[in-house]
Protein backbone atom coordinates (compact mmCIF):
# COMPACT_ATOMS: atom_id res chain seq x y z
CA UNK A 1 0.00 0.00 0.00
CA UNK A 2 3.23 1.67 -0.97
CA UNK A 3 1.65 3.87 -2.95
CA UNK A 4 -0.85 5.92 -1.93
CA UNK A 5 -0.81 9.78 -1.60
CA UNK A 6 0.66 11.29 1.24
CA UNK A 7 -1.69 13.39 2.47
CA UNK A 8 -4.04 10.27 3.19
CA UNK A 9 -4.12 8.71 6.57
CA UNK A 10 -4.80 5.12 7.32
CA UNK A 11 -5.92 5.23 11.23
CA UNK A 12 -6.25 1.08 11.04
CA UNK A 13 -2.44 0.00 10.09
CA UNK A 14 -2.59 -3.20 7.46
CA UNK A 15 -0.98 -5.65 9.96
CA UNK A 16 -4.36 -4.93 11.93
CA UNK A 17 -6.61 -5.44 9.27
CA UNK A 18 -5.11 -8.38 8.30
CA UNK A 19 -5.56 -10.14 11.65
CA UNK A 20 -8.66 -8.79 12.69
CA UNK A 21 -10.49 -11.66 10.21
CA UNK A 22 -8.59 -14.43 12.27
CA UNK A 23 -10.01 -13.01 15.30
CA UNK A 24 -13.52 -13.25 13.68
CA UNK A 25 -13.04 -16.73 12.13
CA UNK A 26 -12.71 -17.81 15.56
CA UNK A 27 -15.36 -15.33 17.28
CA UNK A 28 -18.08 -17.67 14.76
CA UNK A 29 -16.15 -20.69 15.84
CA UNK A 30 -16.97 -19.76 19.48
CA UNK A 31 -20.49 -19.05 18.67
CA UNK A 32 -21.83 -21.34 16.58
CA UNK A 33 -20.82 -23.72 19.70
CA UNK A 34 -22.83 -21.35 22.13
CA UNK A 35 -20.99 -19.47 24.01
CA UNK A 36 -21.69 -16.17 24.89
CA UNK A 37 -18.74 -14.32 26.22
CA UNK A 38 -15.62 -14.38 24.45
CA UNK A 39 -12.45 -12.53 25.82
CA UNK A 40 -9.07 -10.91 24.30
CA UNK A 41 -6.93 -13.49 26.01
CA UNK A 42 -9.41 -16.53 25.03
CA UNK A 43 -9.00 -15.12 21.12
CA UNK A 44 -4.81 -14.95 22.15
CA UNK A 45 -4.44 -18.24 23.35
CA UNK A 46 -6.52 -20.25 20.94
CA UNK A 47 -5.19 -18.89 18.25
CA UNK A 48 -1.22 -18.62 19.33
CA UNK A 49 -0.73 -15.28 19.09
CA UNK A 50 0.17 -12.42 21.50
CA UNK A 51 -3.04 -11.35 24.16
CA UNK A 52 -1.58 -7.56 24.04
CA UNK A 53 -1.95 -7.30 20.24
CA UNK A 54 -5.54 -8.57 20.01
CA UNK A 55 -6.33 -6.08 22.49
CA UNK A 56 -4.57 -3.28 20.86
CA UNK A 57 -5.93 -4.71 17.28
CA UNK A 58 -9.56 -4.94 19.06
CA UNK A 59 -9.15 -1.27 20.04
CA UNK A 60 -9.66 -0.16 16.48
CA UNK A 61 -13.23 -1.82 16.05
CA UNK A 62 -16.05 -0.03 18.61
CA UNK A 63 -16.82 -2.62 20.45
CA UNK A 64 -16.75 -2.68 24.22
CA UNK A 65 -16.07 -5.80 26.51
CA UNK A 66 -17.16 -6.36 29.69
CA UNK A 67 -14.74 -6.77 32.67
CA UNK A 68 -13.64 -10.16 33.70
CA UNK A 69 -16.20 -12.08 31.14
CA UNK A 70 -15.25 -10.10 28.09
CA UNK A 71 -17.09 -9.11 24.38
CA UNK A 72 -20.70 -10.47 23.69
CA UNK A 73 -19.99 -13.08 20.91
CA UNK A 74 -22.59 -12.26 19.24
CA UNK A 75 -21.87 -8.86 18.91
CA UNK A 76 -18.33 -9.07 18.59
CA UNK A 77 -19.03 -11.18 15.05
CA UNK A 78 -21.18 -8.51 14.07
CA UNK A 79 -19.32 -5.92 14.62
CA UNK A 80 -16.02 -7.11 13.10
CA UNK A 81 -18.28 -8.42 10.12
CA UNK A 82 -19.26 -4.57 9.31
CA UNK A 83 -16.17 -3.44 10.01
CA UNK A 84 -13.52 -5.49 7.86
CA UNK A 85 -16.58 -4.93 5.06
CA UNK A 86 -17.52 -8.35 4.56
CA UNK A 87 -21.65 -7.50 5.22
CA UNK A 88 -21.57 -5.04 2.41
CA UNK A 89 -21.64 -5.96 -1.20
CA UNK A 90 -18.76 -4.26 -2.80
CA UNK A 91 -19.13 -5.35 -6.88
CA UNK A 92 -15.59 -6.36 -9.02
CA UNK A 93 -14.66 -6.66 -12.25
CA UNK A 94 -12.20 -9.57 -13.10
CA UNK A 95 -9.18 -9.10 -15.85
CA UNK A 96 -7.83 -12.10 -17.22
CA UNK A 97 -9.90 -15.24 -17.12
CA UNK A 98 -6.72 -17.72 -17.81
CA UNK A 99 -6.12 -20.40 -14.87
CA UNK A 100 -5.83 -18.75 -11.51
CA UNK A 101 -8.92 -15.81 -12.83
CA UNK A 102 -11.25 -18.75 -13.86
CA UNK A 103 -10.62 -20.44 -10.59
CA UNK A 104 -11.58 -17.45 -8.31
CA UNK A 105 -14.61 -17.23 -10.43
CA UNK A 106 -15.50 -20.46 -9.25
CA UNK A 107 -15.11 -18.88 -5.99
CA UNK A 108 -18.45 -18.33 -4.59
CA UNK A 109 -17.11 -18.40 -1.14
CA UNK A 110 -15.73 -14.32 -2.14
CA UNK A 111 -19.56 -13.61 -1.49
CA UNK A 112 -19.57 -14.49 2.15
CA UNK A 113 -16.74 -11.92 2.48
CA UNK A 114 -18.85 -9.15 0.27
CA UNK A 115 -16.90 -9.37 -2.85
CA UNK A 116 -19.28 -10.01 -6.23
CA UNK A 117 -17.19 -10.76 -9.21
CA UNK A 118 -19.37 -8.76 -11.81
CA UNK A 119 -18.08 -10.07 -15.36
CA UNK A 120 -15.00 -10.78 -16.27
CA UNK A 121 -13.18 -9.41 -19.07
CA UNK A 122 -10.52 -11.00 -21.69
CA UNK A 123 -8.61 -10.43 -25.02
CA UNK A 124 -9.84 -13.67 -26.04
CA UNK A 125 -12.35 -13.50 -28.80
CA UNK A 126 -13.75 -16.70 -28.06
CA UNK A 127 -14.34 -16.35 -24.20
CA UNK A 128 -16.55 -13.09 -25.21
CA UNK A 129 -20.45 -14.21 -24.31
CA UNK A 130 -19.46 -17.49 -22.33
CA UNK A 131 -19.69 -17.61 -18.78
CA UNK A 132 -18.32 -19.46 -15.64
CA UNK A 133 -20.27 -19.71 -12.55
CA UNK A 134 -22.91 -17.63 -14.38
CA UNK A 135 -21.00 -15.04 -13.86
CA UNK A 136 -20.51 -13.27 -17.62
CA UNK A 137 -17.06 -13.24 -19.60
CA UNK A 138 -17.10 -10.23 -22.39
CA UNK A 139 -13.76 -8.73 -24.27
CA UNK A 140 -11.69 -6.31 -22.54
CA UNK A 141 -13.06 -3.88 -25.34
CA UNK A 142 -15.97 -3.69 -23.68
CA UNK A 143 -14.95 -2.56 -19.87
CA UNK A 144 -15.18 1.39 -19.99
CA UNK A 145 -18.68 1.32 -21.38
CA UNK A 146 -20.02 -1.12 -18.39
CA UNK A 147 -17.70 -0.04 -16.08
CA UNK A 148 -19.66 3.75 -16.93
CA UNK A 149 -23.06 1.62 -16.31
CA UNK A 150 -22.18 -0.18 -12.77
CA UNK A 151 -19.62 2.60 -12.22
CA UNK A 152 -18.11 -0.69 -10.54
CA UNK A 153 -14.60 0.24 -9.26
CA UNK A 154 -12.73 -2.88 -7.59
CA UNK A 155 -10.50 -5.05 -10.23
CA UNK A 156 -9.47 -8.24 -9.64
CA UNK A 157 -5.76 -8.59 -11.78
CA UNK A 158 -5.34 -12.13 -13.11
CA UNK A 159 -3.48 -11.57 -16.23
CA UNK A 160 -0.12 -13.00 -17.07
CA UNK A 161 3.07 -11.50 -16.08
CA UNK A 162 3.74 -9.31 -19.54
CA UNK A 163 0.51 -8.29 -19.71
CA UNK A 164 -0.38 -6.89 -16.06
CA UNK A 165 1.29 -3.19 -16.32
CA UNK A 166 -0.71 -2.49 -19.59
CA UNK A 167 -4.02 -4.15 -17.97
CA UNK A 168 -3.94 -2.38 -14.92
CA UNK A 169 -3.44 0.76 -16.82
CA UNK A 170 -6.67 0.43 -18.89
CA UNK A 171 -8.13 -0.45 -15.87
CA UNK A 172 -7.31 2.84 -14.35
CA UNK A 173 -8.19 4.44 -16.88
CA UNK A 174 -11.48 3.27 -16.92
CA UNK A 175 -12.33 3.96 -13.65
CA UNK A 176 -11.15 1.42 -11.51
CA UNK A 177 -9.92 2.61 -8.23
CA UNK A 178 -8.87 -0.61 -6.36
CA UNK A 179 -6.93 -3.35 -7.76
CA UNK A 180 -6.10 -7.19 -6.29
CA UNK A 181 -3.13 -7.60 -7.85
CA UNK A 182 -3.11 -11.80 -7.91
CA UNK A 183 0.17 -11.74 -10.67
CA UNK A 184 3.94 -12.17 -9.12
CA UNK A 185 4.55 -8.51 -11.02
CA UNK A 186 4.56 -5.27 -9.17
CA UNK A 187 2.18 -3.19 -10.84
CA UNK A 188 3.21 0.79 -10.70
CA UNK A 189 -0.01 2.80 -10.35
CA UNK A 190 -0.55 6.64 -9.80
CA UNK A 191 -0.94 7.30 -5.75
CA UNK A 192 -4.36 7.06 -5.53
CA UNK A 193 -5.09 4.09 -6.99
CA UNK A 194 -5.40 1.38 -3.80
CA UNK A 195 -2.92 -2.03 -4.66
CA UNK A 196 -3.47 -4.89 -2.76
CA UNK A 197 -0.70 -7.78 -3.54
CA UNK A 198 -1.92 -11.72 -3.01
CA UNK A 199 0.64 -13.44 -4.92
CA UNK A 200 0.09 -17.34 -3.30
CA UNK A 201 2.58 -18.61 -5.55
CA UNK A 202 5.28 -16.39 -3.39
CA UNK A 203 3.81 -18.21 -0.26
CA UNK A 204 4.96 -21.47 -2.56
CA UNK A 205 8.28 -20.27 -2.64
CA UNK A 206 8.63 -20.21 1.57
CA UNK A 207 6.78 -23.32 2.18
CA UNK A 208 9.33 -25.33 -0.41
CA UNK A 209 12.04 -23.79 1.02
CA UNK A 210 11.38 -24.31 4.60
CA UNK A 211 10.01 -28.29 3.27
CA UNK A 212 13.59 -28.46 1.95
CA UNK A 213 15.73 -27.22 5.20
CA UNK A 214 13.19 -29.13 7.06
CA UNK A 215 14.13 -32.82 4.93
CA UNK A 216 18.11 -31.33 5.20
CA UNK A 217 17.72 -31.05 8.91
CA UNK A 218 15.95 -34.29 9.82
CA UNK A 219 19.11 -36.34 7.66
CA UNK A 220 21.80 -34.37 9.54
CA UNK A 221 20.28 -35.35 12.85
CA UNK A 222 18.93 -39.17 11.85
CA UNK A 223 19.82 -41.33 14.68
CA UNK A 224 20.22 -38.38 17.41
CA UNK A 225 17.21 -35.98 18.10
CA UNK A 226 14.19 -36.05 16.08
CA UNK A 227 12.74 -32.74 15.43
CA UNK B 1 6.21 -19.51 10.68
CA UNK B 2 6.48 -19.05 13.86
CA UNK B 3 6.02 -22.47 15.16
CA UNK B 4 8.96 -24.09 14.00
CA UNK B 5 11.37 -26.24 16.44
CA UNK B 6 13.69 -23.34 17.55
CA UNK B 7 16.71 -25.42 16.89
CA UNK B 8 16.20 -25.52 12.95
CA UNK B 9 17.71 -22.45 10.89
CA UNK B 10 16.38 -21.02 7.99
CA UNK B 11 19.09 -19.34 6.03
CA UNK B 12 16.37 -17.11 3.94
CA UNK B 13 13.91 -14.85 5.70
CA UNK B 14 10.50 -15.05 4.46
CA UNK B 15 10.40 -11.96 3.39
CA UNK B 16 12.92 -12.55 0.75
CA UNK B 17 11.27 -15.88 -0.35
CA UNK B 18 8.39 -13.69 -0.91
CA UNK B 19 9.91 -11.00 -2.56
CA UNK B 20 12.44 -13.19 -5.06
CA UNK B 21 9.42 -14.36 -6.87
CA UNK B 22 8.88 -10.54 -7.65
CA UNK B 23 12.36 -10.13 -9.43
CA UNK B 24 11.82 -13.42 -11.08
CA UNK B 25 8.78 -12.48 -12.80
CA UNK B 26 10.47 -8.88 -13.89
CA UNK B 27 13.17 -10.82 -15.43
CA UNK B 28 11.00 -13.06 -17.01
CA UNK B 29 9.22 -10.44 -19.03
CA UNK B 30 12.79 -8.72 -19.57
CA UNK B 31 13.91 -11.95 -21.06
CA UNK B 32 10.84 -12.20 -23.25
CA UNK B 33 11.88 -8.68 -24.21
CA UNK B 34 15.19 -9.99 -25.64
CA UNK B 35 17.46 -8.27 -23.45
CA UNK B 36 20.47 -10.03 -22.26
CA UNK B 37 21.48 -8.28 -19.01
CA UNK B 38 20.13 -7.15 -16.20
CA UNK B 39 20.77 -5.26 -13.07
CA UNK B 40 19.64 -5.00 -9.55
CA UNK B 41 19.23 -1.15 -10.03
CA UNK B 42 17.06 -1.86 -13.21
CA UNK B 43 14.80 -4.66 -11.21
CA UNK B 44 14.44 -1.90 -8.21
CA UNK B 45 13.73 0.86 -10.45
CA UNK B 46 10.52 -1.01 -12.26
CA UNK B 47 9.41 -2.66 -9.88
CA UNK B 48 9.42 0.15 -7.34
CA UNK B 49 11.41 -1.15 -4.76
CA UNK B 50 14.39 -0.43 -2.80
CA UNK B 51 17.57 -1.13 -5.10
CA UNK B 52 19.99 -2.34 -1.73
CA UNK B 53 16.86 -4.74 -0.81
CA UNK B 54 17.06 -6.39 -4.25
CA UNK B 55 21.10 -7.01 -4.12
CA UNK B 56 20.05 -7.99 0.04
CA UNK B 57 17.87 -10.48 -1.59
CA UNK B 58 19.71 -11.92 -4.35
CA UNK B 59 22.42 -12.23 -2.53
CA UNK B 60 20.52 -15.24 -0.74
CA UNK B 61 20.82 -16.58 -4.36
CA UNK B 62 23.71 -18.04 -5.88
CA UNK B 63 24.34 -16.10 -8.71
CA UNK B 64 27.10 -13.69 -9.68
CA UNK B 65 26.19 -10.32 -11.73
CA UNK B 66 29.21 -8.44 -14.08
CA UNK B 67 30.07 -4.99 -13.18
CA UNK B 68 28.52 -2.57 -15.06
CA UNK B 69 26.05 -4.84 -16.55
CA UNK B 70 24.36 -6.55 -13.91
CA UNK B 71 23.11 -10.15 -14.08
CA UNK B 72 22.67 -12.89 -17.62
CA UNK B 73 18.53 -12.64 -17.63
CA UNK B 74 18.79 -16.27 -18.82
CA UNK B 75 20.83 -17.43 -16.40
CA UNK B 76 18.48 -15.63 -13.58
CA UNK B 77 15.66 -16.90 -14.35
CA UNK B 78 16.71 -19.94 -14.48
CA UNK B 79 18.65 -19.84 -11.02
CA UNK B 80 15.67 -18.46 -9.62
CA UNK B 81 13.12 -20.72 -10.33
CA UNK B 82 15.15 -23.38 -9.30
CA UNK B 83 15.76 -21.42 -6.04
CA UNK B 84 12.53 -20.97 -5.27
CA UNK B 85 11.40 -24.93 -5.99
CA UNK B 86 8.89 -23.69 -9.16
CA UNK B 87 11.29 -26.54 -11.36
CA UNK B 88 10.70 -29.18 -8.90
CA UNK B 89 7.61 -30.86 -9.56
CA UNK B 90 6.32 -31.12 -5.19
CA UNK B 91 3.03 -33.15 -5.08
CA UNK B 92 0.18 -32.31 -2.66
CA UNK B 93 -3.39 -33.36 -1.88
CA UNK B 94 -6.36 -31.10 -1.05
CA UNK B 95 -8.25 -31.17 1.95
CA UNK B 96 -12.12 -29.34 1.64
CA UNK B 97 -13.38 -29.48 -2.20
CA UNK B 98 -15.49 -26.44 -1.29
CA UNK B 99 -15.84 -23.49 -2.75
CA UNK B 100 -12.47 -22.06 -2.97
CA UNK B 101 -10.69 -26.04 -2.48
CA UNK B 102 -12.84 -26.50 -5.73
CA UNK B 103 -11.74 -22.93 -6.93
CA UNK B 104 -7.82 -23.95 -6.75
CA UNK B 105 -7.95 -27.43 -8.17
CA UNK B 106 -9.12 -25.54 -11.13
CA UNK B 107 -5.53 -23.97 -11.05
CA UNK B 108 -3.58 -25.30 -13.51
CA UNK B 109 -1.08 -22.45 -12.99
CA UNK B 110 -0.22 -24.02 -10.17
CA UNK B 111 1.64 -26.38 -11.64
CA UNK B 112 3.52 -23.74 -13.45
CA UNK B 113 5.02 -22.74 -9.65
CA UNK B 114 6.24 -26.77 -9.03
CA UNK B 115 2.40 -27.58 -7.45
CA UNK B 116 0.63 -30.71 -8.74
CA UNK B 117 -2.64 -31.43 -6.70
CA UNK B 118 -2.55 -35.10 -6.82
CA UNK B 119 -6.08 -35.26 -5.21
CA UNK B 120 -8.55 -33.82 -3.27
CA UNK B 121 -10.48 -34.91 0.17
CA UNK B 122 -13.54 -34.42 1.43
CA UNK B 123 -16.23 -35.93 3.72
CA UNK B 124 -18.68 -35.48 1.44
CA UNK B 125 -19.58 -38.94 0.12
CA UNK B 126 -21.21 -37.40 -2.83
CA UNK B 127 -17.92 -36.19 -4.32
CA UNK B 128 -16.03 -39.63 -3.55
CA UNK B 129 -15.15 -40.65 -7.05
CA UNK B 130 -15.93 -37.57 -8.99
CA UNK B 131 -13.07 -35.39 -10.19
CA UNK B 132 -12.35 -32.05 -10.81
CA UNK B 133 -10.42 -30.50 -13.78
CA UNK B 134 -9.14 -34.38 -14.08
CA UNK B 135 -8.39 -34.29 -10.08
CA UNK B 136 -9.83 -37.41 -8.40
CA UNK B 137 -11.80 -37.00 -5.39
CA UNK B 138 -11.32 -39.01 -2.67
CA UNK B 139 -13.72 -39.55 0.62
CA UNK B 140 -11.65 -38.20 3.41
CA UNK B 141 -11.47 -41.99 5.59
CA UNK B 142 -8.90 -43.13 2.15
CA UNK B 143 -6.11 -40.20 2.94
CA UNK B 144 -4.23 -42.61 5.14
CA UNK B 145 -3.75 -45.51 2.92
CA UNK B 146 -3.11 -42.90 -0.44
CA UNK B 147 -0.86 -41.07 1.72
CA UNK B 148 1.16 -44.52 2.33
CA UNK B 149 1.31 -45.20 -1.19
CA UNK B 150 2.31 -41.67 -2.75
CA UNK B 151 4.54 -40.17 0.29
CA UNK B 152 3.01 -37.00 -0.14
CA UNK B 153 3.59 -34.95 2.89
CA UNK B 154 2.29 -31.03 1.73
CA UNK B 155 -1.58 -30.48 2.35
CA UNK B 156 -3.81 -27.46 1.07
CA UNK B 157 -6.67 -26.63 3.35
CA UNK B 158 -9.64 -25.36 2.56
CA UNK B 159 -12.08 -26.47 4.63
CA UNK B 160 -14.83 -24.60 6.35
CA UNK B 161 -13.20 -22.41 9.59
CA UNK B 162 -14.30 -25.12 12.34
CA UNK B 163 -12.89 -28.08 10.69
CA UNK B 164 -9.90 -26.26 10.16
CA UNK B 165 -8.10 -27.57 13.47
CA UNK B 166 -9.47 -31.21 13.33
CA UNK B 167 -8.77 -32.05 9.86
CA UNK B 168 -4.83 -30.43 10.33
CA UNK B 169 -4.51 -33.30 12.88
CA UNK B 170 -5.63 -35.39 10.36
CA UNK B 171 -3.21 -34.50 7.78
CA UNK B 172 -0.62 -34.43 10.59
CA UNK B 173 -1.40 -38.02 11.49
CA UNK B 174 -1.37 -39.22 8.87
CA UNK B 175 2.06 -37.83 7.23
CA UNK B 176 1.31 -34.02 6.08
CA UNK B 177 4.63 -32.27 6.94
CA UNK B 178 3.79 -28.90 5.06
CA UNK B 179 -0.03 -27.23 5.87
CA UNK B 180 -0.77 -24.57 3.15
CA UNK B 181 -3.53 -22.80 5.23
CA UNK B 182 -6.34 -21.22 3.31
CA UNK B 183 -8.91 -20.58 5.88
CA UNK B 184 -8.73 -17.61 7.77
CA UNK B 185 -8.17 -20.23 10.99
CA UNK B 186 -4.70 -20.03 12.65
CA UNK B 187 -4.53 -23.88 13.03
CA UNK B 188 -2.14 -24.41 16.38
CA UNK B 189 0.40 -27.05 14.66
CA UNK B 190 3.73 -29.17 16.82
CA UNK B 191 6.68 -27.55 16.28
CA UNK B 192 8.01 -29.95 13.20
CA UNK B 193 5.12 -29.03 10.72
CA UNK B 194 5.31 -26.19 8.10
CA UNK B 195 2.39 -23.38 8.04
CA UNK B 196 1.74 -20.90 5.56
CA UNK B 197 -1.10 -19.25 5.78
CA UNK B 198 -2.73 -17.41 2.97
CA UNK B 199 -5.79 -16.03 3.68
CA UNK B 200 -6.81 -14.40 0.39
CA UNK B 201 -10.07 -12.89 1.86
CA UNK B 202 -7.78 -11.26 4.71
CA UNK B 203 -6.79 -9.27 1.78
CA UNK B 204 -10.05 -8.18 0.65
CA UNK B 205 -10.53 -6.38 4.50
CA UNK B 206 -7.65 -4.50 3.61
CA UNK B 207 -8.86 -3.40 0.74
CA UNK B 208 -12.57 -2.42 1.26
CA UNK B 209 -10.80 -0.46 4.28
CA UNK B 210 -8.79 1.64 1.88
CA UNK B 211 -11.16 2.42 -0.88
CA UNK B 212 -13.78 3.50 1.89
CA UNK B 213 -11.18 6.06 3.37
CA UNK B 214 -10.09 7.24 0.19
CA UNK B 215 -13.90 7.68 -0.77
CA UNK B 216 -14.30 9.65 2.76
CA UNK B 217 -11.21 11.52 1.91
CA UNK B 218 -12.39 12.40 -1.32
CA UNK B 219 -15.89 14.01 -0.07
CA UNK B 220 -14.28 15.87 1.95
CA UNK B 221 -11.58 17.05 0.09
CA UNK B 222 -14.10 18.01 -3.21
CA UNK B 223 -13.46 21.08 -4.71
CA UNK B 224 -10.15 21.83 -2.89
CA UNK B 225 -7.61 19.30 -4.26
CA UNK B 226 -7.95 16.49 -6.06
CA UNK B 227 -6.30 13.03 -4.87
Amino acid sequence: MSNLHASIEFKVPEPTLRRLPWYLAYAQLVLKDGEVYLSSTQIAKNIAVDASMVAKDLSYVNIAGKTRVGYDVKELVDILEAFLGFTNSHRAFLFGVGNLGGALLHDNGLEQFGLEIAAGFDVKYELSGTSINRIPIHHIDRFTELQKQTGINIGILTVPVDKAQMVSEIMIAGGIQAIWNFTPFRIRVPENVIVQNTSIYAHLAVMFNRLSVIKECENCKKNKTRI
